[in-house]
């Protein structure tokens, strides 16, 4: 495996304490000309989905390198940590769930390991703070040339944990779908690919009606958030190329009472 | 025009999503070397206002570089994206004002284009996310030296839009003033320069009494927080050299209520 | 002194102004290839305590390295300006106690001197930001290599003001704490060492009653977080190797009423 010049670190340690910045100064003493670029700490305590989404739509823009997630509500217990090769790139976190939409966008696991190889990690390694102590050093070693099989053992990547894909059926006139995740603004994100929508009827200038247990909302399906009155729903292809529901300038999840796992019908007239 | 070694980055993306991260890794794949300084990513959304402000009293710290700033609530409708030149720096976003302080900060505009080159773009192109797609990967080559005349077509610097500079009028006995912007901490910073402030009667020792639509209230001007209580309001010599606002350990703006926008008599005694 | 090649940089400033950035720009002036590592921006506006307890448990974990840290209500009045060596790193800051902790936990000031040669500072300079004006430019020049001596009187060591230490005296049966500091998920840290804690009974599967003036409470000590049920209390030893009060998936400063400076009674049963 060759070199990386670029770790990427996603967790949910939030950014009033040391914890980021301990971890880059753990990684910079192993491969100090290492690029960090943090992807975001401000994963919900806990939420292996959302920072799986999170994690899933950073990575395609990044050129090989290795990402480090760390969201972690099992440290210490018996849950493995893991590298995982996909796409050219690495993967080391937790083997909960966390890497699996990335691994799944970068092309599929190829190769895996269980982080086994104590020779490592830190020398005293803290019960719950794997990051600090096992995943950063062993991924800084990763970025620095270490041959993925030295990290630890082999494991199948068929025995890697994954999280169940959400519920998406194109349907007569519409489609199925389940929220994926909520965005630091409010916006939705559906189960629905912007490749799709055309073949589920939405396309510029259509109305969706969007029903879910607890509501139900008619919006026009738009390009821009420019093109509805502000205060005003909206469904729309993300930045992401994703079908979304939005407000204008306000925020969709709270006004609707939506989020990640809510399961709703598309219907487009 | 040259290289440039630094660019420098302003939205309101907010910190919770992969969107920075995103916009970073585009740039470094265009301008591996290029070292890019965070400025702000917490502009409350579609606050063009506000990151203009902010934007303006960072430039004149930063040697020459690219200056990126994304605000930019009419992202995907007719306004432009510009790139414009002034006081030797290079300044990418939407044309609507937001980058409008800082250019006349840094000395006013002397060349702009639209960014029209589309093969500099990423090559989809998402509606609603400027900043990944067509922000920041021209202003990365731009600061790898790509001159500004291939970024698009040439436009007048008097078209870029402008934000109608507050009103600050020195009168007998005090100002005539607006409130500019209020930071993280509630200081509230007023549109007179501190340079100005002896020529108003504002020195040291002497009492400012406010008078704003809703409220009044007599402070003392002095040089440091330290000279009032905690608790106390006063007047002084912000960091950026504007007549400003605070309260020591406390919040001002919520305090008084006030607000960016908010006009305000200065009368001193 | 030799170079550094990482300065790191603690603040109450937030992340929401241009402050921080303002900082960087700065001293990546003075010094163009410096590492600069935001420990945290989001020291709750002059706690000075918090600051420094943060501090002490980064610092451990970089290099040697110029620390730059600024939390400092008396901005402008007459506390000093210091850099302080102590364990190969140096310390620039207030003179107000920040630096302390972290001091001690590098194994005490070996030199210290004032700031006061004020050609080092920038041009003009504020009275409330010395952070951007005097402790950035010249953490910078001594991280470029600039003798110690060079940036102003020295000071005896002795002279520096230091946080007085938490109480800690373990007991036949236990030990009298207090609360160090508590992290931005709610977990408290108390002034009992990891390495003491088997001293002082503490040993996986015992079970520590807490009295604080204003409750009560009896929890399990255990290795990690997934020992007791979502929801549930526990004692532990934290990431710092400090023991510490958590709960599972929970936020225990809050639903206890703890913070810093509680003193607290441990009896282990």
């Amino acid at each position: 495996m060759a070199q990386f010049n670029c770790l990427t670190f996603l967790t949910d340690y939030g950014l009033e304490d040391a914890f980021v910045a301990v971890c880059h100064a753990v990684a910079s003493q192993v491969a100090p000309d290492l690029r960090i670029t943090d992807i975001t700490h401000l994963i919900p305590l806990g939420d292996i989905r959302r920072g799986a989404a999170v994690l899933g739509q950073a990575v395609p823009y990044f050129p090989p390198a290795v990402h480090v997630a760390v969201v972690d509500p099992g440290v210490g217990t018996a849950r493995r940590g893991v590298a995982v090769e996909a796409g050219g790139s690495l993967f080391v976190g937790p083997d909960n769930g966390l890497l699996s939409v990335a691994i799944a966008v970068a092309g599929g696991a190829t190769r895996a390991v269980s982080l086994t190889n104590k020779a490592l990690w830190r020398e005293t390694t803290a019960a719950t703070f794997h990051g600090r102590d096992i995943f950063m050093p062993v991924a800084a070693r990763l970025a620095a040339g270490l041959p993925l099989d030295e990290a630890g053992d082999r494991v199948e990547v068929t025995s890697l944990v994954t999280l169940p894909p959400p519920e998406c059926r194109i349907t007569g006139d519409g489609a199925r779908v389940e929220v994926v995740t909520v965005d630091g603004f409010g916006n939705v994100q559906l189960s629905l690919p912007g490749a799709d929508a055309p073949r589920a009827g939405l396309t510029p200038g259509k109305t969706v009606t969007l029903a879910w247990d607890g509501g139900e909302l008619a919006v026009p399906f738009v390009t821009t958030f420019g093109e509805v009155a502000p205060g005003e729903p909206l469904c729309y292809r993300d930045g992401g190329d994703w079908v979304a529901i939005a407000v204008a300038g306000g925020d969709a999840a709270r006004r609707f009472g939506l989020r990640a796992g809510t399961r709703m019908t598309l219907i487009v007239t």
